[in-house]
């Protein structure tokens, strides 16, 4: 390495949105950084649900970290996992063995929250990484398979019901693209099967839709996705989740063959490792300049950090705020070096939008708001422009073009890497139980 | 259907190049066809390797074989998998579901052939699907990264060791891709790694590389190879593979954490379920117009036949002839309909190639031979064409000249759907036996 053992050594744990930038904004600082991440790709997660709804294959939106520091002299990069932190004795356990640290940049963000029903899980997979994406791929496609072979309507219905649950911003996304492959791939590609028995319903536990938004905006993504065919489905709560699919309070049973979970996220085990204070969802509360009370060496950002900025704004779990918290944690440590006083964090919100589905989103930049066509053309060209590395953002741009002038999706292949445990479900109404072993069998193969 | 139940039902097994092409070739049939596949996807096999060496996504070379047929009215998808056939009864069995057939196309391809030693493929994944593709191009990246992470020499070599077992064009084209990966992208992205201490071992039993080609093409691509830096071993037998790598029969030890076997293939289970002559590995000897003898209802085309054409040539098993045949009995078929005398099938050679890597290939076209970057800028053209849809072409074509020009790969992405065994393995001389660990951490995820 061109830096030496003398340099003060920082450890990023994690490679998405916060760590990888703040290992960039490390770039010229005379430190020896260490990024440290389960994965060997940075994820582009704001597109991660395009992944579980066929539009865009995993490397569209993921790229090697490896390859992203390649020309950078001071980073290394080692595919690990941190399973622990000794605060006092600045050292992480990465898959057991000690590395120690004069800076610990935590990222790691957040994991799925099934309050405390982590049963459901199996049942209602959540959308947080590529594996569980290409799960959900699978799940949908194999739904649509089976409910081909299917001869009795109450399992077929089965099979072509949808079911998302949480109306953020990553259930909207889910619950239109699912309504849109539904509409037009089933009325293409299976001949025996009638779109119209295709049911897509978004259950939000709350009083109303995308809660981060203004209450006009969030009316405007309702109507949009109804006139998508999308059931709205609000203020109610539920009790059961099973492979039949979710039992509301009242008793009312929902039956589908997939459901999603994209009702909310919690601390990860290492953020509850550390010992010190958490919010009740588990995130590390971290002072004005992101680093743990007490450990000022030690700092905590993105989705895995509950942090008030300057300004009295609780930071949102954005992509745009775990950027600019990935930078200002590596200016803090710049200045420690320098004999330089830290700031605060000042959030900068450039505005937050969620799409719908093709000519369909909403928009909010500062007070202007916007839905529909102009707001999904904003949101096609600030997300194009994030992506990570000029082949992602040309094939990106191209399956999205190509996808909008035949309607067809890229990327709808089963490759066996998980079973469909809610198809391979013996169902009571299946007439034939049989029907679900087509797609079982389709997913077993390897070595 | 735009059919009536009293058309002839033609029931094809397979959704290879020769069942689909003969689905295609009964366009304008006066038949119902059922096309049954146990994947959703048509493969385009060749550049399967490209996939396991992560130079192309699977949805590069995968189409799912119901948009392939969309616009044909006369045929049916289904998703499953045939488990057997009654020739008496005219019957196949779908997932133990009956159905009726009035003539039945197999074309179900070949399986890997480990001669009897089954349990070797735990150690030496071969290369037939997406999902075995998949494994290899997981378990390539998972060494570099245990390798990058490994302190002990003996151990760091085994990990950056690659051995391809079999030396025709799939066993070439991996130990070529293997050679320029562990060349380029190790040099780039893996700090601590010396690309020098990287070996790819092409293992040949027989006394040269290619035997389908002439003997100046075999040394020729042989010596592009070497060029290369992969070392090519011939005549060798090997009497063991486990997950310390392979052991000759003179009791050398090749020491490897990645093995590919590329050494050959045989029958299906089905084949052998037929109850019909067989030659000696598994393939169904078919008469001169591909159909079972004493069944001319039954054709077997493709990978799974062995058939000798009206020329007396031994059809290869290569994706033109099972083009070739699928044409032909559909041809039959339509012929019989029409009472017109079936043909006798003649297989026309179109020419082949090999390519094994950047400017590197070797091809022969009748009688004229090409090698080096002639050779594979055909190849590239021949195979770029043969894709199946525009999109494909065109995001494959970008991906090759984004390579090209940038010697980078487009699919580096670990997605946990296997567990890496050799890695996982305990190594005697492994010093730290977690070493292997980081890497099984980072495949397991998933809800």
């Amino acid at each position: 390495m061109a830096t030496t053992a003398r340099e003060p050594h920082v450890v990023i744990v994690g490679g998405g949105f916060g760590g990888l930038n703040a290992a960039k904004a490390l770039r010229d600082a005379p430190v020896r950084v260490t990024l440290i991440d389960r994965t060997n790709h940075h994820l582009f997660q704001p597109l991660l649900y395009q992944v579980a709804t066929a539009s865009l294959s995993p490397a569209d939106i993921a790229v090697p970290i490896r390859s992203v520091l390649s020309r950078q002299r001071n980073v290394r990069v080692l595919l690990g996992e941190v399973t622990g932190v000794d605060l006092a004795g600045r050292r992480v356990s990465v898959d057991g063995d000690p590395l120690d640290y004069d800076f610990l940049i935590l990222a790691v963000g957040a994991t799925n929250n099934y309050f405390g029903h982590e049963e459901w899980a199996r049942f209602a997979p959540a959308l947080k990484n590529l594996d569980e994406a290409l799960t959900i791929r699978e799940r949908m496609l194999l739904a649509f398979e089976a409910a081909e072979r299917e001869e009795d309507p109450a399992a077929r219905r089965r099979l072509l019901t949808f079911v998302v649950i949480g109306g953020g911003a990553t259930g909207v996304e889910m619950a239109g693209a699912f309504a849109e492959l539904a509409r037009y791939i089933l009325a293409r590609d299976f001949r025996s099967l009638d779109p119209s028995l295709s049911r897509v319903l978004l259950v939000e536990i709350g009083a109303r839709i995308l809660q981060a938004f203004p209450e006009s905006l969030s009316a405007s993504a309702e109507e949009q996705l109804t006139s998508l065919g999308v059931e709205v489905i609000k203020g109610r709560r539920f009790r059961r989740i099973d492979e039949q699919g979710v039992e509301f309070e009242d008793g009312e049973r929902l039956r589908a063959a997939t459901v999603i979970w994209a009702a909310g996220v919690r601390g990860t085990p290492l953020a509850h490792a550390l010992g010190v204070e958490l919010d009740r969802v588990g995130r590390v509360k971290v002072g004005p300049d992101c680093s743990l009370p007490g450990h000022p060496n030690v700092f905590a950002i993105g989705d895995m950090a509950m942090l008030r900025d300057r300004n009295g704004v609780d930071v949102p779990g954005l992509s745009p705020a775990a950027i600019q918290e990935g930078r200002f944690v590596a200016r803090c440590i710049l200045g420690d070096l320098e004999g330089r006083p830290r700031g605060q964090f000042a959030y900068l919100d450039k505005g937050t939008m969620a799409t719908i589905g093709r000519s369909r989103a909403i928009a909010k930049v500062g007070r202007l708001q916007m839905s529909g066509t102009l707001a999904w053309l904003a949101w096609l060209a600030v997300h194009v422009l994030f992506l990570i590395g000029f082949r992602n953002r040309f094939t990106v741009m191209f399956a999205w073009m190509w996808q909008y002038i035949t309607f067809k999706r890229g990327a709808r292949l089963i490759t066996g890497h998980t079973s469909p445990v809610l198809l391979a479900a013996p169902a009571p109404s299946l007439r034939r139980p049989s029907a679900a072993s087509p797609a079982a069998e389709a997913v077993s193969s390897g070595p």
